[in-house]
């Protein structure tokens, strides 16, 4: 993507002030003021620019960590898990009950039940002693082993002791009927699960059951962050005349947080050129993806898009996107790494970290999977996909729109709402207010997209609440 | 509750075996087996028994700790957050562009511009230095600060340069129009946040902007864990015949992560009275919820349900759910505190765990905030309900079910099913096997509740998945 010389040199103060049609910004310079045509201000729309950035991407995959057992849940498992053992690795009773030869019982009733003798009481956590003859019944409980010989189990509720040495069975059971087979849960060399697969609390139970104390997932990926603005200070100093405090820099770091990233913060830099350069030239050793939440002024923009493009190839990629809240994200590629430049507003910055950001943290655990599981898979199986798609998915619930809400088409609208429920069902109430405020986020339970082809959504519409 | 004799005294080898109409069970003592009555095993519904352990449990408030900024994600708020300050600090436009008095502007058209003397340029993060007079404009970026005696900005594409030091407006603005009012946002005294909510980035955003480093937030509810069973080696050991590896320990506490508490594992125990009663006692010193998952058998769960009978009062409250997987799940309280038998297969236990354990953390977090909001709250805003409801509530995806499923009414069937995606829909296949497999758990992506009233679902049924 190009960019006219005009948008370039902000540190050249030789330029003219110089004003166009179409939309002219200015940035301010340590020295004041200066208009640049933003012709290269070539929205996208938000799925062209995901696209363009995640095409341009070579994923380098992340590398492989070992983590012990208790520390894993959420983590992404970076090798398939083959099991090296059967589970279970014998025959278990599913009842407390008799383990019998099925045929034995076949055709008995309650009124003539088949007789057979107790030979022995199987324990919990020991083999049976005794190989098992027809006519004879074994107690033993949910879990306990099958005896030689046994082929099913009958229910305690379907038997009568005559003494302690004989039982009647009153209803016949099949052969297998309440017994897990060796091996039924999971076969020796099968394997259990592929790379990529996200760990929930089964997996984690899968993993314990097949004796991987430790388990190889891929590193977190790292999320660089940079607050950019000669006003800003960090929040635990009071702001002086015209300054206010840093926001983003911890808003976002929680975001990264939830989307399975570490974030390394950078602090907060100048709007100059060597202040924003500095920090990121140094976070492309480190991180994976490098986040500027700019200054709200076309200045810092400006800045941003200059040192996004010098650190390339290929720099800059996207610079605004058809969004509201969001419209001046920068999307980028700087030595293989994706460089997002984020809106100021606190509102906006987290709406095009969690539409761009996000989604490149989902692709880089996707790509490392499939880096990783290409040598060791055979079949075609590619479950982590669906659970990437979980992993990215929010949480939403459908609720009714509250009033109108109008919307420029062309341009995908985030709408902060805030929910009631009244009568069983949830109203979702439009927060209202600019774009920089703080409490309207707050006040929000989450957001309602109007995609670009819409002038609008009326009251009364079924609208999904993406909980935010 | 009341429970009969006969399912007291696992540990008295005297009595007899017996038998009865109604379900007779037996327990597996050191010496053999014993039966007995099970007409304690009096079934509630899943909501019933919810209930009566909500109602019975006098809740101890939850300790509040303080937790950096950046640590505070997905914790609980402990107090109302007041603002000490102004948010923003002072009047700053939301455009870049110009600083003026509206009233100078009014009238201006394209052919007919307002002529204005421009007289600063304002810097980011610097007061400006001189008060704005009838007919003078002064330059502004967004956030910078208005000048005083300006109350209005006009957008730099609304405008153009006569020369350096004169711009001609060519739009009316109204007062207050592109500007954020000092304390608009947040007003100094204004409670923003109030105790009991869940902090997301935009909590954690908030609070950077007011200043709070440190936030003050609940402590993490402790669970501690217990696996029982005469069978269960840990993970890292070979099984011996008739063993099998502990596996819900591991599930078990990283469930317990992701509903906002810290596990505690206490390890393995056999299935003896004192090797059951003597972790579970240690840990009522410093846990909050007590969770332990029986051996699959009968006798097993007759020494968890005489060990929380013992630790009371008032001890066992409901033995027994009308639920699959489930059934025999025991729900109790000692010593104020809930304790949980959870049954010994690892989907059932995990069933349990989400339909009782993690509502009582929530319950936790909820009374504690209401405990503590009471002194300092006048209002009547519970905005907290709503989040802890989020905090609990679980994804969902809509799907069809692509097979029948048949149901016995009268008890909540939880149902195992793997989803895939089909024309742009989701398709739920119920995962079939036996309930101890951890294979149907690794394989599946989620579960369809079965209500007690229905006697199954039919193949195309559009049905809610909890993704799991």
């Amino acid at each position: 993507m190009s960019r006219p010389e005009s948008a370039r040199g902000t540190s050249d103060p030789s330029r003219d002030v110089a004003s166009a049609k179409g939309g002219a910004h200015f940035s301010s310079g340590p020295g004041g003021f200066r208009c640049t045509v933003e012709s290269y201000f070539d929205v996208k729309t938000v799925d062209q620019a995901r696209d363009i950035l995640l095409k341009a991407w070579k994923v380098k995959p992340l590398d492989i960590e070992e983590v012990h057992i208790t520390a894993a849940a959420g983590r992404v498992l970076a090798r398939d898990i083959l099991a090296c053992e059967d589970v279970p690795p014998f025959a278990r009773s599913t009842v407390d009950g008799y383990a019998v030869m099925a045929k034995d019982t076949f055709g008995a009733t309650e009124a003539l039940p088949a007789i057979l003798e107790i030979v022995e009481d199987i324990r919990m956590g020991a083999m049976p002693e005794k190989n098992l003859l027809s006519g004879q019944a074994a107690r033993i409980p949910t879990g306990g082993s099958l005896p030689c010989g046994a082929d099913a189990c009958v229910m305690i509720e379907h038997t009568d002791l005559l003494d302690d040495r004989t039982v009647l069975v009153k209803k016949p059971v099949a052969p297998g009927e309440n017994v897990i087979h060796k091996g039924e849960d999971v076969t020796s060399g099968e394997t259990l699960l592929l790379t990529g697969r996200v760990l929930r609390a089964f997996e984690i139970g899968a993993l314990a059951a097949l004796g991987h104390v430790t388990v190889p997932v891929f590193r977190r990926p790292r999320v660089a962050i940079l607050s950019t603005g000669d006003e800003i200070v960090p929040p635990d100093k009071s702001p002086g005349p015209g300054q206010i405090r840093d926001i983003n820099t911890y808003s976002l770091a929680a975001s990264a947080l939830s989307c399975g990233a570490i974030p390394i913060t950078l602090g907060i830099s100048s709007d100059t050129y060597e202040d924003v350069r500095q920090p990121l030239e140094e976070a492309l050793d480190t991180a994976d993806l490098l986040v500027v939440s700019g200054g709200s002024s076309v200045g810092t923009r400006d800045v941003v898009v200059q040192v996004i493009s010098d650190l390339g190839p290929p720099g800059v990629l996207v610079h605004g996107v058809a969004l509201k809240p969001g419209k001046p994200a920068i999307l980028g590629i700087c030595r293989d790494k994706p460089v997002f430049g984020l809106p100021g507003h606190p509102v906006s910055a987290l709406t095009v970290f969690s539409l761009f950001v996000k989604p490149a943290v989902v692709r880089l655990y996707e790509k490392s999977s499939a880096s990783t599981a290409h040598n060791t898979r055979q079949g075609s199986e590619t479950a982590f996909d669906l659970h990437f798609d979980f992993l990215s998915r929010e949480k939403t619930v459908m609720a009714r729109l509250s009033r109108n809400i109008s919307s420029a088409p062309g341009r995908e609208d985030h709408i902060r709402v805030r929910l009631r429920l009244e009568n069983g069902e949830f109203w979702a109430d439009p927060v209202l207010g600019k774009s920089g405020l703080i409490s309207t986020l707050v006040k929000s339970h989450g957001e309602v997209v109007i995609p670009l082809e819409y002038e609008g959504l009326k009251a009364g519409s079924l609208v999904e609440v993406r909980l935010t």
